[in-house]
């Protein structure tokens, strides 16, 4: 067993000067980010740390490759966050890690800085304690998961010998809830578009004009009011194409899972939850695709009529969806609506992610249950599904032939993508046991992961 | 006749200055504020000009009564200017007045500050030329038009003495169009309103919790698409309540005023024009009440549920309809809309205007047709309507009892509350020209204003 020896002050000294790091792949500087990367690589420097260009924000490589015989792992992971959102909601500045009981605040400090510097820190635990990891592990962290990764299939196929690996573990994701720990078995796709409605060629001033022209944001009300019936479905047509039916099984396994609903509206402050009729809360998180409008824009608190106003969307995808098809089905469903007086255009973005899944039986998933297992004893692990996307899952899969195992210490109430973001506190130690149990179960024992052909193995017996 | 002798280069050097001032009554500072006042009660030395401080921002008072036994008039007009809106559309500085061909550009050059210009440079003509003005003027600028004027009420009751008059001649206000000179009639009223739609206690992330709980954005797009029916009707039970039926007398003269429907459909660079089933875009613009959703703002361009969404909103209102009760009715309406998972809350801004009417064959009408046939040899003078709101028009008829005449050298295609504003050039002369006759006809002759009873001539006689 390794010994974690640090105190929490010195971890999470070493932990704010990362957060400090305003590295907002949205808007931030070229020189922020590379600071955040510099700071990844000057931790891996046992592994041959370096941030490496790439057409847009640099990644951080590393490898350690001491185990020969042993199957190779491929860490994966962000050091990119979100925006901060509207300042004044934080109750802290998000880019000073400030301890608040037993838990941590700052943006970053769960998604995805926290949970990668678990795993840095058991590395350099082995490396310290016994000279040596209990299996090859190469690194890869990149910059831009937070706005979806746009640069990454360029670079991994470029660089897929390179990174070849029997198994990627991800230490982005987060674990579903607080109460017990969890695996995922799946995450949604992801694909984002918006929707401009154009009216007249200027701002109008809304009582010399108004009642004469369309007003651009009646029709884009119109339009997104129309993507949804009232009983919470999609109304575009083709949208479920190609989802099969959720079986009695799953059902049944998804209705067994302990979840209080109300202890779960009452958390987010609501009088109720909503969803999709006909399925439950879990079903909807775990199974069901969504349509969601994050983003309105147009006009401003003032008498006019804008001539122009603006709506982003996302959808979470789950196993069957065609991103295309989706883009497709929701712009055709968005150009049929018959409006006077106004142009609308769709703009796909690129990048749509299709969801990904990983077998319960896989060994990467029998060797993370029972790390976790010897974490926290005598608590079952739960096996859910991310209702998040990690982009990279897919492209992994397709270019280094390696299935996903996502192993991250981040929970999914810490306000993810919003303002005060948290992380508590005993879960990086929790990490830390569990990496290293982890590796230690992939490297050796009835959970030992088998080398798979291809591009993994092919580098290994260079 | 007067001679108005400066160069049309000294003239706009000098509103030039007034212009630079950003007096955006929405944000600017106090000092700015004052130090547009101040250019203001210079302009009227000859009139004991002061700048006087009320509970917002200051007035500009000023009086010249030298003229015994003569009509009395209150002259309106406002300092501040609408926010500039996205300075990116602004092809010039927006407060750098920039000559462009026989337009100037800039923030207030039309709307108010050039036409209160032209009334400035009558009085002074007057003084300078004839030492003295054909009747007594009273001169009352305010700085908070544009935010509804929220002050202005319990300034002019607890100064009514002081500002009684026989009629008030508003510098603000606009000519319909360019084509010919034109007199409004009317004025619409307003009310505005925000609606407020709340989900969760803070930001939610889009894949973690999308699909589980109702979307702000969704709520608000489904109340503000039911706030109209597809024929353009406002769908609120009770917002027409109290207007008269339009009498075919006046669909007829709406009829005969040319109007080149595809020539303004194709100035706003529309497709089509759109309104109220059943009316012409004439009748829609002079008669008809209008809603419309001015600003809608929520979540962004990330992968958010934004907690909470908002819509500003405004209604154009007619003849017969009450404020009160037009917003009362909106609420209603929205209040009605079931929704799950959300709370939904209207905020009605206070000051809500209700229309002004002025009749046709009202002296100061009268008056001023033949001041504008004066000017405009051979063009017939349009009577229209301000489809705008002119909030100060009710309250002078109520505290002071006095009519308002809107004489205004703006023209409503002049970008009013808009980017790249500007004002015709020959406006200025012609402005000049016709408030001077204005004055004398209104001093003398067949259209003379009768003195009416009331505070005007209370004071008067003090």
């Amino acid at each position: 067993m390794l010994s974690f020896n640090s105190t929490d002050a010195e971890y999470l000294d070493e932990l704010a000067a990362y957060v400090a790091v305003p590295s907002v792949s949205r808007d931030a500087t070229e020189e922020t980010m590379r600071t955040a990367a510099e700071w990844l690589a000057d931790q891996l420097s046992f592994a041959g740390g370096r941030v490496v260009a790439t057409s847009g924000h640099p990644v951080v490589r590393g490898e350690w490759l001491g185990a020969p015989g042993a199957p190779t792992i491929l860490v994966y992971g962000h050091y990119d966050v979100q925006p901060t959102g509207s300042e004044a909601e934080w109750r802290t500045p998000p880019f000073e890690l400030t301890v608040d009981g037993d838990v941590i605040r700052g943006r970053g400090v769960t998604d995805d800085k926290g949970p990668v510097f678990i795993v840095l820190k058991v590395a350099q635990a082995f490396i310290a304690q016994e000279g040596a990891l209990p299996l090859n592990v190469k690194f890869l962290f990149e910059g831009e998961e937070e706005i979806g990764s746009p640069h990454l299939p360029a670079y991994l196929r470029e660089h897929a010998d390179e990174l070849a690996a029997d198994l990627v573990i991800s230490a982005d994701g987060a674990m579903w809830r607080p109460t017990e720990p969890s695996l995922s078995i799946a995450s949604k796709g992801l694909v984002t578009l918006d929707i401009e409605v154009t009216g007249a060629n200027a701002d109008l001033h809304s009582g010399r004009f108004g009642g004469t022209v369309a007003n651009p944001l009646h029709a884009l009300s119109e339009i997104l009011a129309g993507l949804h019936t009232p009983d919470g479905r999609v109304a575009v047509e083709g949208f479920y194409d190609g989802i099969p039916e959720l079986s009695d099984e799953r059902r049944a396994a998804i209705a067994a899972v302990p979840f209080d609903e109300d202890g779960y509206r009452d958390g987010l402050g609501l009088g109720s939850v909503f969803g999709e009729a006909g399925y439950s809360t879990l079903e909807r998180l775990w199974e069901r695709p969504t349509l969601e409008v994050n983003g309105v824009t147009g006009g401003g608190k003032y008498t006019v009529i804008p001539h122009t106003a603006r709506a982003h969307i996302s959808c979470r995808l789950v196993p069957g969806q065609r991103p295309d098809a989706v883009l497709r089905a929701i712009t055709d469903h968005v150009l049929d609506h018959k409006l006077t007086g106004v142009r609308v255009a769709v703009h796909p973005d690129e990048g749509g992610v299709p969801a990904y899944t990983i077998a319960p039986d896989h060994p990467a998933i029998r060797a993370a249950r029972a790390a976790l297992e010897h974490v926290y004893p005598g608590q079952d692990v739960l096996l859910a599904v991310i209702a998040g996307t990690l982009p990279a899952t897919a492209l992994f899969e397709e270019v280094l032939g390696a299935k996903t195992l996502f192993f991250s210490f981040s929970t999914a109430d810490e306000n993810l993508h919003a303002p005060n973001e948290f992380l508590r506190i005993p879960r990086l130690r929790e990490g830390m046991r569990a990496w290293e149990q982890l590796w230690r179960l992939l490297a050796d024992g009835p959970h030992r992961l088998a080398p798979v052909a291809g591009p993994g193995s092919r580098e290994r017996s260079a």
